[in-house]
């Protein structure tokens, strides 16, 4: 994995016109039943990521693996996770992997997560909260080769309790899109998080922010308008789009068809974005 | 571990007059030559904890590990911290743990977290971001017997990046812990974070929340003011305060006296503390 570099794996998914990312959301719980017999917890997620992966790895611009649905296994789950990772990039070693884990702490104490995400696990990404400033991030902005993910406007129906607030006239997200697209981009490895079940907003950030990436969150069972989002969301290159989809691809159904259910997701929602992304 | 309430863990230890929070923030490489060389990194983690603990559970009003420590560590690590929260609750029942792990996700995926912190570690309170709104955390103030802590003025350099901003005449953190203390506060299970580094935020802090507790962080090498601190964040009972010293208390001393010294510190915590709040 060595001389692996987030930024240049994200632009070559990107240059293949390859804008989807599947949320490994692998809710132990959720799970299709077929699976869930195959094996203890931790083999039954192992199985069900891999057959996952093995049904989209051609359509995918990333996966993204959110922390929690794997820390509530334990360290079942955690190994479960680093399995999942490692068979990505036995697979697809062109794929990045993002750990939606939305992690900060004060500088020290990050430290911890950094080699928990990118040492331990071996991500390539990771997404973090704003609220602690820049000078906290320094650890993951070190990381050069990383991708640090920050949030700006979230896909939730309530998202707009702080992030909506405005500071002289302009909204609490947009300045959080621009400090992060100005001050903390300084070795070139940030991106934002812009929900896609908030189009406009997703403009305004994309306007703000030039051609950092955006990481889209909120299409499927939120709710989200795909073609807003290309539209919205695309940079000067009609490119720098991460686009996610969890549930809707992973639970497209619950029987033994369930990867074969999850490529055509996957395959339409590839096919959609071509679409419009030509427009 | 049934009928457990942290908000009555709390009030008993401050009818006693005990505000210390330990943070065991035991970086394992950090630990004294004499653990390291007891055993492996995760027993080595847990002889620490356990020596930490028994030297000084008469003198605190909870303990406060922080997750990035033991996730840098992997399963090692989170079996390390389960461990050291059983010993906890075995030795000292009545001292409430925290769960600093600055979590928030959207909606459902925070019951990932939840069943992480509270079922599967089973600590009694947890800090989180406020930046995705009340909305999105409900899985977390859902659990009533549980403390939800949500930071509001951070105690690093950068804090106020994002937390000073103005929106109409007032600061950011100011607004956060206000609807955490009006809005947030329906189960009566929340608290805010407020750092000992900037007293005068922390004084605001405490005029707007009423008798809402504050974790109180930056006692110790963060350099914050502890008479400040008791004064400006007690509340109208002269209570609801726990006020964290994390490498001030562990890495007191780095010999095979590590436990004397950290208990000498942080008796001599609770003796200021105690001191300061006579006056």
């Amino acid at each position: 994995m060595e001389n692996r570099n987030a930024m240049e794996l994200f632009k070559a998914r990107w240059a293949e016109g390859k804008f989807v990312c599947v949320g490994l959301d692998s809710e132990y719980a959720k799970l299709p039943e077929s699976v869930k017999a195959s094996g203890n917890v931790g083999e039954a997620i192992i199985t069900f990521n891999k057959a996952i992966v093995d049904a989209t790895k051609d359509l995918v611009c990333a996966y993204k693996p959110n922390s929690a649905f794997y820390e509530a296994q334990g360290p079942v789950g955690l190994l479960a996770l680093k399995a999942t990772v490692e068979y990505i990039n036995q697979v697809a070693p062109g794929v990045p992997v993002i750990l939606d884990a939305k992690r900060a702490d004060i500088g020290n104490t990050n430290n911890g997560y950094v080699t928990f995400a990118f040492d331990w696990l071996g991500v390539d990404a990771i997404t973090v909260h704003p609220y602690l400033g820049k000078e906290a991030l320094k650890p993951f902005l070190d990381r050069v080769d990383k991708m640090i993910i920050v949030l700006a406007r979230t896909s939730n129906p309530g998202a707009g309790e702080f992030q909506d607030l405005k500071v002289d006239g302009t909204p609490m997200y947009q300045i959080v899109a621009k400090q992060v697209a100005t001050q903390w981009n300084t070795n070139g490895n940030c991106a934002v998080v812009a929900g896609a079940t908030y189009p406009e907003e997703l403009g305004e950030i994309r306007k703000l922010v030039g051609d950092l990436p955006l990481l889209i969150p909120g299409i499927g069972k939120q709710g989200g308008d795909l073609e807003k989002a290309v539209h919205n969301g695309r940079d000067s290159r009609k490119q720098g789009m991460i686009i996610n989809n969890s549930s809707g691809v992973l639970f497209a159904s619950m029987g033994p068809d369930f990867a074969q259910a999850a490529q055509a997701v996957a395959q339409k929602m590839h096919n959609d974005i071509t679409i419009f992304n030509q427009q």
